[in-house]
């Protein structure tokens, strides 16, 4: 089995609606220093019988077809694991 | 500025109904292989005139209170860079 884990982020010029709604509430806790808050994806996907790089191409396909919005996204793969 | 990066995912036994409904549309695209999928959050903060351990310390108690459900949830805390 191989582990891919997919960090998908907005990129940085586009407004984090998310992550602004949830800087204003942490602050109404009461939390101060919050300079940022940007929140994105964390996609883990267990793969078969693949080599690493069989499974990062396919992964990397993923992403440009489904899991990541080219327009506003950016993402980041990581493979581990030996295939089994 | 300090980066804090947080994952939250959900519990291994929770049901990820994104996720299953991720693995069937990677699926009906042609993409084999697939043995799971789990989505969870990627939160990014920026922090100011803090140190590390204040940082951690602090980003720990604003997962505990808003940023992560303890009922299904876990998260990771990763705390990056020299304050300043």
């Amino acid at each position: 089995m191989l582990i891919a884990k997919i960090y998908v982020t907005l990129k940085p010029d586009v407004l984090d609606a998310p992550g602004t709604t949830v800087k204003s509430a942490l602050e109404t806790l009461g939390f101060e220093g919050l300079a940022d808050v940007r929140i994105g994806k964390f996609i883990v996907l267990t793969l078969n019988s693949l080599t690493k790089e069989e499974a990062a191409a396919r992964v990397e396909e993923m992403c440009r077809r489904l899991l990541a919005n080219p327009v506003i996204e950016d993402y980041r793969v990581e493979v581990e694991g030996a295939a089994g």
